[in-house]
């Protein structure tokens, strides 16, 4: 009997698959909560899978009259009758998922006064006449301007192309929403102008529906960013894009169809339609942002990192493929370097509350890239850290993202390990939360050196020649494998944690500071908000300072997103915060591998 | 032995075509010059035609393999191979033609002070490095402005989408073209700009490429509008229209293809790159100009034939789906009311040092819409006529367009008629010039009355139970049919010149004026350039004024859109002539039906 290593994305669980075991079975034995309405009869859709590497057992006749062949060209099998032959990777859509991924969409509450870009009028004019020739658009236009007193000299020829039949259609009364000096969409007189706000992540994709006119957050939503079946990390994706320009544009076409989705849902849980979306907002890291837009990324992935434009952009929505209202622009926020992008430019606008007027503030947004900001008085000096995704649950043994069964925190005990689970479930693997903690106990009970070396421990073991700590046996769990931190996972660990680490040590190098004069250190992003600090200081990935010094704000890269949707006052204060701040490569600074291999050490 | 109509387009050529013929013989017997490489033994693809209307008979080996199934689908056919067993409507494209058709090109020369829209600079910048980590699109703009004092904000996005790659290529040395405060292309250091120029016609496109630094024409080329194959005039297109979006699309799809090859072939002719044209101007009547822009159409085709929108538009080609330069826009001309376009306010501008300052001048563009203009003492009012498709050969028994064979001058004398055909061929068919030339013949010499009637002369002959006057007879062509001209040609061209005439006399009534106080008369467009104006006079299509006061310009609409592609200033002119027109419909004009009755007499 044979097995194979089965990696299921975009959930990020990772295991072996035995030859006689379906795809299906393999997957609940993993943990990945896959649909089967029909019990693995391969009667429904609703365990589809789609094989991206590898080799499987051919499609049955139940999966033929299931799929189209160019689905079946494409991958597309069903869980429940496919059995793999070889190492496999396999993406499992989410409409698949019994469970969706924990994604964070709270934050800061938001406190703006509203000046949003696109604002709404409502007009009534004269239907015309053999007396009274003028265009339907300058009708419109001329009343506009009359009436509210404003030079509105343009309109959409996306409006222009639906202007006729549908002032018609509204006996001549309509909602005009004007953005500078033009019309970008009309509606009936009852349309809401709504505005959309989305935080691109390299792994999750966090959207907003607001209201306009009231600020109000109507609904919201995340999924996964579906790019990650090419490419977990951003370099790998880059290195996709690079291939030829079909699989930028396929890149592109993947997460503009993910987001054409995501609006979709959110228009429908609020009750509006896809229409009365007239303006976006979409932040996310430099490297998401050329993906989004199809902009040039070889130099963006090669030193020395530099993006093809780092200004803030307004672009009509249908240059990207954003389906909205016909003439509505997407406000995309500024980048500051190759790996500093704009949604740390929107965490730094939405946390500016907190940094201001500090004496010194250490804000930092962790993920497969961390970004740190350190704020000197209101001057701030960026660095990015490349941590990699161990933090995500990847080259991690037991490592999976935050779902269902993945363990969030753990205690060392006398009596032995406790521990929770996301959804309160038997466990099935580590999320990167749950890792810290583990190795911050770990390393507090001495079981791991300064060093980061595994000693003894009646919970060690010595298993296919390497030492891990069963944090959950086999006799625990009640099957097999045991849930274990190994040697490696350690290691992996004191990278991420030391490119972190030695990030902020730069900084306050760079600014001639020391730790303790740090008054507040934010932690945004997921990740970060579900992190226990305290481990997060025992195992030195930050600084050593009181608890109470240390504020998680959640998604803030959302928040400020939010915030630049609803004014124009608050895109030019990102603009500003983007236009002052120092970037460093840390690569090119002095000292750094001393200041890293420093900063791998724990304590 | 059966036989059926067949009507070639877009030549415009109509005839009887027996079933023992092919389509190839037919044609080459009517006088349209369908090339014939392999001598009709269906060994080449050079004789292709498509059947747009009507049943043939069944494709022969030969054809099968010559076309692809979906070309068969479509009615493509080998001239030489096909039999008609019905009444048939052929195209035949402009690559199967031996003789382009006659399209005018030329006109008034231009004279202008250059301000083109789109300017060009020079930068060279240093490229980036590890202590300069300016993104791309930053570097070019800052040092854009610095050099050259401007206040440029936005690249394009088409343009950011290759940036990069492009900067490296050229070693940091690069031509931008700005527009406003727009980058909208960037080449290499010799890069120069070019702009198009086209006269959107309803059966013609005259499109120019000109240098935008001097001013001068590098090519011209003139090519059938494809949309002809959709209905010959404006309402038969409108309609097709209307029947549904993706026709409306279709619509759209094949003048912008057509535009696309002709802008290939004028760059081609030009050694100008597609990617230096970064300006376009175009120019139509209002249904050309609304079915470009797939702009809705229903309200234009019924009373009171509103448009969607009338003024001034500056769109991104790729808005509509022409392939220039990345970012460069379209800019179309205003349209004045339903049925008088943006063409007619190009005539009116290219004709402005005609007119300006004099008392009292009509300016006129026949066409199967004739736009009138009366300019008194620079104030201009204008009507649209209905004048048909007659002048274009339609509905003329032997009527053909403009091409090799057409007679295009008739005179009458002692011995019989003689004639000058185009190309100085064998007739096939009389033009728009030879039916006037020949009914104002008829006219003063007697055989026609001032009311139309025909009467009796050694040369008119009772033919299907009609009268008809033989211009070149069976004996003189050496092979039937005889070319003639009939007593219903007669009151078609009643109806064209009626309507043309009217047009003048409710304007002149308007303004309370008389006709001898036309110090000028100007006549634009392809057919009223070749119009001998002594018969147009004779017939009473025009004023009986002194010769001296006609004048004929040529295409002057295309001449207009040269102008405004060249200079902004040019452009706000267009907008002020347009914008202080009065537009009158002479259905809601008072005693218009009278005054078209008495406009149909003739002399």
């Amino acid at each position: 009997m044979a097995s194979y290593n089965v990696d299921f994305e975009p959930v990020g669980r990772r295991g072996k698959c035995r030859d006689d075991e379906s795809l299906l079975e393999c997957a609940h034995r993993l943990g990945v909560g896959i649909v089967s309405l029909c019990g693995g009869q391969g009667k429904s859709h609703c365990c589809k899978v789609q094989i991206l590497k590898g080799s499987t057992s051919k499609p049955t006749k139940n999966e033929i009259e299931c799929f189209s062949p160019e689905e079946l060209k494409n991958g597309y099998r069903l869980a429940c009758q496919t059995y793999i032959n070889s190492d496999c990777k396999v993406r499992v859509p989410l409409e698949s998922l019994t469970t969706p991924q924990r994604i964070q969409l709270e934050g800061l509450e938001i406190d703006v006064k509203l000046q949003p870009p696109v604002s709404s009028y409502y007009v009534q004019v004269s239907s015309p006449s053999m007396s009274d020739l003028q265009a339907d658009g300058e009708r419109i236009i001329e009343r506009l301007n009359r009436q509210f007193n404003l030079s509105c000299r343009k309109i959409d020829i996306d409006v222009l192309r639906g202007i006729s039949p549908l002032l018609r259609s509204f006996n001549w009364e309509t909602k005009v929403f004007v953005r500078d000096d033009e019309i970008i969409a009309i509606g009936s007189r009852q349309s809401s102008g709504v505005g959309l706000a989305v935080d691109l992540g390299t792994t999750k994709i966090a959207g907003y529906l607001l209201d306009l006119s009231s600020g109000k957050t109507l609904s919201s939503e995340g999924i996964m960013n579906p790019q990650i079946s090419y490419g977990e990390d951003i370099i790998s994706r880059l290195t996709y894009a690079m291939e030829s320009s079909a699989k930028a544009v396929k890149l592109q076409k993947e997460v503009v169809e993910a987001l054409n989705r995501l609006t979709a849902n959110l228009c429908s849980k609020a009750n509006v339609k896809l229409e009365e979306v007239v303006e976006a907002v979409i932040v996310g890291n430099t490297a998401m942002h050329h993906l989004l837009l199809n902009l040039p990324v070889k130099q963006l992935a090669f030193s020395p990192f530099i993006p093809a434009v780092q200004g803030a952009l307004d672009i009509k929505a249908r240059d990207v493929g954003l389906r909205i209202a016909p003439g509505a622009y997407i406000h995309l926020l500024p980048n500051i370097a190759g790996f500093v992008g704009a949604d740390h430019v929107a965490m730094l606008l939405a946390t500016k509350k907190i940094w201001e007027g500090e004496n010194l503030v250490i804000a930092l947004d962790i993920g497969t890239n961390t970004e740190v900001s350190l704020i000197d008085n209101g001057s701030i000096t960026s660095v990015s850290c490349a941590s990699g995704p161990a933090f995500e649950g990847a080259h991690i043994k037991h490592g999976m993202r935050a779902t269902d069964g993945a363990i969030e925190r753990v205690q060392l005990t006398e009596e032995g390990v406790e521990y929770q689970t996301v959804g309160g479930i038997a466990p099935v693997g580590l999320c990167g939360s749950g890792i810290i903690d583990a190795i911050a106990q770990l390393y507090l009970s001495g079981v791991i050196s300064k060093e980061g070396r595994m000693n003894d421990h009646p919970r060690v073991r010595i298993h296919d020649n390497k030492r891990e700590f069963m944090l959950v046996s086999e006799k625990e769990r009640g099957s097999p494998p045991a849930i274990t931190v190994t040697q490696e996972d350690v290691r992996e660990i004191q990278l991420a944690k030391g490119a972190i680490r030695s990030g902020i040590n730069v900084l306050l190098q760079e600014k001639g500071r020391s730790e303790e004069e740090i008054e507040k250190v934010i932690i945004a992003g997921a990740f970060g908000s579900y992190i226990n600090i305290k481990s997060a200081v025992a195992i030195g990935m930050l600084p050593s300072l009181p608890l109470d010094r240390f504020q998680q704000v959640g998604n803030a890269a959302g928040i400020g997103a939010k915030l630049a949707l609803l004014s124009t006052s608050e895109r030019h204060s990102a603009e500003s915060i983007a236009h002052g701040i120092s970037y460093i490569e840390l690569a090119a600074s002095p000292h750094y591998e001393d200041i890293f291999i420093e900063a791998m050490y724990f304590g």
